[in-house]
């Protein structure tokens, strides 16, 4: 199995579907979009929620960095003069300390990250979308922000206009991605926002036709539920760019690439204008808020082939 | 006054003439040949002891980094595969992190040590001795190690042979030290040893000839007392290089630099020999071991103008 996955919402279902047993059976795919360069570190948001999460090391309450983690590093940077918006955790420092240390050394981001995953244990196979360093950046009513800038200084305050995957259009897929894809039974996009998580995977040359000529099932779940985001600014982003708030909305912009669409039992009486949209729809609890609703759609999704 | 210093012996001198009401008008002029890159990090430990210390943050029992530091970082790189041989708290990263940023950014090493100081509140001008990375080797019957592998990692086991001052002779003395030195009414070499601490700031070029050409006087206060140094290799250094264990050691590597020898009153007996030597000798407690002694030492200095 592949799933391409943002942060928290995805790292939920991937945690389901390793506990359901796929372990080094299951690859994910993850967003760097939403990396940022800040304090001379290369941070990888996405990367890191998914490995902590598989690690058994992420902080639920935050939905991001290591739990129990202190901010003694960040809280000394402020005093020497740094911007200290972006979080960045005493035992969180250490990956991206690593990380950039052995970039800087040659390694590729997906050699550090199998690095990382094998030292913290990690058996799925977690797979930078790409090798290179290409930020989202949200256009909006306040200019033009790189993704962090918007979603942890601005508090996604700012009416958005539309996004710029910079540079990767000149990407390839990283290593491993596009050969996971194509021996996959399923394709999973995670209920991830589809601007700033998936959107900036299938814009990687190669990916979104590797999914599409993918001889799996291609499945998204659905990360609007009743109209609202279970988290981040997946709605207002919606309702912001003139689509419709909802799954169907979603569903929308997956058009053409996805064989089955997994919608909350909450949004049931969408399913039918969903399936005039050229997919089946499987009605499911989506919302992941216990051990066993994240295993009970991981097991659904796996029935699915 | 200008003072040339190692660690933490000159911090605790330096300190003292700073509480003596010195401020703005002492320049310190440190040794950067111990400096380090780990973890994809310029690390300045001499620069970082003698500005900790001046904005009395410095650890008093470590003799290095930040008084209730913390080591949650470094224990975390060591879960992922780091060499944590070296030490670094939470707090201390944060320098570490700042310093390193701002020289990528393209800023010299001196004025980002301008910066760090002024935002510690660190008014005495802290001065690296050159701008470049120029680590000091150590040749010994264990091969040659960085200063930091055979202080730190190797605990000043191995034999001494001699030194490397790496790339030091390319280098021009850092901005502002050779006009701080031609304008000083005193130049005082602190109690740091003499191999690793002040040898490479005299081997900068333009630095020994300024301190040859100060119309002012020069000093060194003794790092050995009774045969012993303080803290540090200094007297294990002397003996397996061949010379005298003692002060009168020390005195003779500075022969023809110094007019005034500032001796501890334990080695009074040595006066006659040093003076021989061609420089006069004042005789002092020179064990900075409480705050007092500090200031005292550092009066007597400043009663020598």
């Amino acid at each position: 199995m592949v799933a391409l996955a943002g942060g928290v919402g995805a790292a939920k279902l991937v945690w389901g579907l390793a506990r359901e047993g796929l372990g080094s059976r299951l690859s994910v795919v993850v967003n760097t979009g939403d990396d940022l360069e800040a304090f001379g570190l290369r941070i990888c948001p996405d990367l890191d929620t998914i490995t902590y999460t598989l690690a058994g090391l992420s902080n639920r309450a935050w939905g991001w960095g290591i739990e129990g983690d202190t901010f003694r590093c960040l809280k000394a940077l402020g005093r020497l003069g740094a911007d200290t918006w972006f979080g960045l955790g005493d035992q969180d420092l250490a990956t991206h300390l690593r990380r950039t240390s052995l970039l800087s050394q040659g390694w590729g981001l997906a050699a550090v990250t199998a690095h990382l995953c094998e030292a913290l244990g990690v058996e799925v196979s977690v797979l930078p979308m790409a090798e290179g360093y290409t930020p989202t950046l949200v256009k909006t009513d306040a200019g033009r922000l790189h993704l962090q800038e918007y979603l942890v200084r601005e508090k996604c305050a700012p009416r958005v206009q539309g996004f710029e995957y910079t540079g990767v259009s000149r990407q390839r897929a990283g290593p491993g991605v596009e050969e996971a894809i194509r021996d996959a039974r399923i394709v999973v996009i995670c209920p991830s926002n589809p601007f700033i998580s998936v959107g900036p995977i299938l814009a990687v040359p190669g990916i979104r036709r590797a999914v599409a000529a993918s001889r799996g099932l291609v499945a998204a779940v659905s990360p609007i539920v009743g109209g609202r985001a279970l988290k981040g600014p997946a709605a207002k982003m919606l309702g912001e760019l003139g689509h419709p708030v909802s799954a169907e909305g979603v569903a929308r912009i997956y058009r053409g690439l996805l064989d089955v669409f997994v919608l909350d039992e909450r949004d049931a009486g969408s399913a039918p204008a969903i399936e005039r949209l050229g997919m089946r729809v499987v009605v499911r609890n989506t919302v992941m808020d216990t051990s066993g609703a994240k295993r009970a759609l991981a097991r659904a999704l796996l029935r699915l082939v």
